[in-house]
Formats: C-alpha cells, sequence, structure tokens
C-alpha cells in the first residue's frame, strides 16, 4: 500500500521547494529532502518513485499555494467592498501590486523555485506536461477570480496577465534581495494592465497614475 | 603568462553556453566544456580558474552577442529608411517582434543559458554582480540604438522594456520547442510597449493592431 499521510507528503513536497530555492535542481534528491524535513532515509521514496516525481510534486504544491493566495485575496477584497468595510474597493493594480510584491519579498523562495522548475522542464517532457496542466489550472481559476471581482477580463488577456507577471517576477525575484520597492512594483503592475488594455474603469489604473513613466 | 588565444577564449565561453542550456548550471564543468569545444583536458582552466569564471564569461558573450544582433538590426533598419529601400521604416514593434521571434526560436538555447545564469547568480554574489554590470551596458546601449531610430524612449522605460521583453522571452523558450508563432509574439510586443507607454507615432503600434486582445 502506498503511504497516505498526506501531512507527510506535503512536508517532502515543501522541502524540495526550499532547496530548489537553496540549491538549485540539482539539491532536490530523496537523501536531502528527508534530511530537510527531519524525516529518515528511505521516506521520500515511499511518496516519489523518482527525482522526477519529487519536482512535480514541488509544481503542483506551488501552485497550489499560489491559487489559494490569490483566492483569499479576491475573497477579502469582495467582502470588504460588500460590508462597505473600505472607502474604496482594492482595484486589480491594488491587488496585483500586493500579490506581486509579496511573491517577489516574503514568497520569494517559492517562486525561485518555480523558475528552476520551468527551466529544467525544458529537459524533462514529464515535467513540462505537468506544468503545463498546472498553467491549465491557473488560468481558470484566475479567470474565475476576475469574474468575482466583477470584472469582464478575456480568457486571452487572463493568459497575458500571468505572462507578464511572471515576467515581472522573474526579474524582481532575480534582483538583490532588498532592492524591491513596493513603487517599482506598482509601476511593473501599471505596464502590465495598461499593456493588456484591461479598461481603466475595471483595472484602477487612472487612481494610481503619479508620474509619467514608463 | 596568461592564455591569449582570444578564439580559443571564446569557443569555451560558446561550449558553456550550449551546456547551460542542454543540462543546466550543473552541466558546465572544466572538462564538459573542453569536451563540448575539442580541447584537451586543461585548457578551460588556463582560461578561467573557477567554475564561476567560467559562468560569468559565458554571461558577457550572451550579453556581447545580443547587443551586436540588436545593434546590426538597428543599422539595418536606419540604412534602409536612409536609402528609402524599403516602403515604410522597421517600427519598433517590427524590430522588437523580429528579435523577440529569433531569441526564443533560432536562438533560444542563448536565452536558456542567460535564464539559467540568473538564477544562479541568486546564490552567487560574483555572478550577480557581472550580471548587474552587464544589464547597465545594456541599457545604455539599448537607448543608443533607440536614439539612432530617432526615438525619444527615457531610460527608465528603456528598463522596462527590457524587463518586459526578457518576460515574454522566459515564457517562450520555457514553451514547448515548435509552439512559439510570429502572431503571439507580435501580440506580447504589442501589449509591452502599449504598456511602456511608448506613443504610437513612435513604436509604430497603430500599423499593427489586428484584433482586440489581448
Amino acid at each position: 500500500m502506498p503511504p497516505t499521510n498526506p501531512a507527510r507528503r506535503q512536508a517532502l513536497a515543501d522541502a524540495s521547494i526550499e532547496l530548489l530555492a537553496s540549491s538549485g535542481v540539482h539539491g532536490v534528491t530523496h537523501r536531502a529532502v528527508e534530511k530537510a524535513s527531519g524525516l529518515p532515509p528511505g521516506t521520500a521514496s515511499n511518496y516519489f518513485r523518482s527525482r522526477e516525481a519529487l519536482l512535480v510534486a514541488a509544481a503542483e504544491r506551488i501552485v497550489e499555494l499560489h491559487l489559494a493566495d490569490t483566492d483569499r485575496a479576491t475573497d477579502r477584497a469582495t467582502d470588504e467592498a460588500a460590508d462597505q468595510a473600505v472607502e474604496r474597493p482594492a482595484s486589480l493594480v491594488d491587488l496585483l501590486t500586493e500579490s506581486l510584491l509579496t511573491a517577489a519579498t516574503t514568497l520569494r523562495d517559492r517562486y525561485l523555485a518555480i523558475f528552476e522548475l520551468q527551466l529544467e522542464a525544458t529537459r524533462r517532457p514529464v515535467l513540462a506536461s505537468a506544468l503545463a496542466s498546472l498553467e491549465g489550472a491557473a488560468v481558470r481559476i484566475t479567470a474565475g477570480q476576475h469574474g468575482k471581482l466583477g470584472l469582464t477580463t478575456p480568457r486571452a488577456t487572463i493568459s497575458a496577465l500571468i505572462t507578464f507577471y511572471a515576467g515581472a517576477l522573474f526579474t524582481l525575484v532575480t534582483s538583490p534581495p532588498g532592492s524591491v520597492s513596493r513603487e517599482a512594483v506598482q509601476e511593473m503592475v501599471q505596464v502590465i494592465v495598461r499593456g493588456c488594455g484591461i479598461p481603466e474603469e475595471e483595472s484602477g489604473l487612472g487612481e494610481h497614475r503619479h508620474s509619467g513613466h514608463p
């Protein structure tokens, strides 16, 4: 019978994420994730037959965590607006700025890890196909979140938003830690929502415009 | 006396780039680059004392090749316009589309390699500082190219263009080879130039707009 302790499985996936960030893809081995999660030798291969399975589990866990975070932020924004607990509802620019800033700072390791996996996937078709199906799910779920926020963003634009959010994030997580400012992140988000053609009344871009560039 | 055969030095740097793409950063060793460039054992460490020096050389070579390509494209566009060899001069959208498409397809390995190096740089301060100085040079040279093309793009916007060009390229080079179309690349470029606020009369965006999204 395969092992079925979900907390243990999750601890191993979380350890893989940390190792991806700290040591690169080469640092993820069964033994290293066991050590990092304080589990006895042999545990990791009970849950994940191959290194590749371990990498796929890390990718799944990152996307699960990311979407749980954006779900929470979406619900908070809609609840606050419904309760009139805030003066004006959080705009798409607010939500994306907060999300991108947190991703680039507090959660930097998580996103360094997904970029490591995307590069490794160019050499591992199994990982590539796992990432492709996770990306499909991310587009669907993000589209649902836009719907909850009352936005009418077309599916192609959701994909473009995800592409450019990820692209900005790559630059941010590979910048020296401590160099990322909220203002710089907000300017990036403004470039993205303007570039993707989100109407100003939906993006909240007008409220934030404060300088001519870029 | 240190070895000074520039062709040999370049062959070793080029081999590092290929190994970065095919095997990831871990695949770049003195022995592997010697094998890949058909040079005898010991040659690589004569030119590059450490693995880190080899990685820095690969980064320098990638940026040198990239800027030589964009320089050539800029000169071609200005020469053709001066000679009236073309009906209308290549616009910024044309130039960026061509550049991004070539980077994502013919030159995919080169750009996979630079992304590998950027992630590795989060763990290697020496490599990070080499990349930072290369990026500074790239901004200056790109600004000069915009000037040649008669564009008045501010420095901050040049940086934003580079960030989002690189971000789009990350998505493209990590997509399945063969899945990259000129149309998809052009749509990405349209998002970038619109998002960065390049005026339509400078970007050539109006000439290309053919659909509502994204």
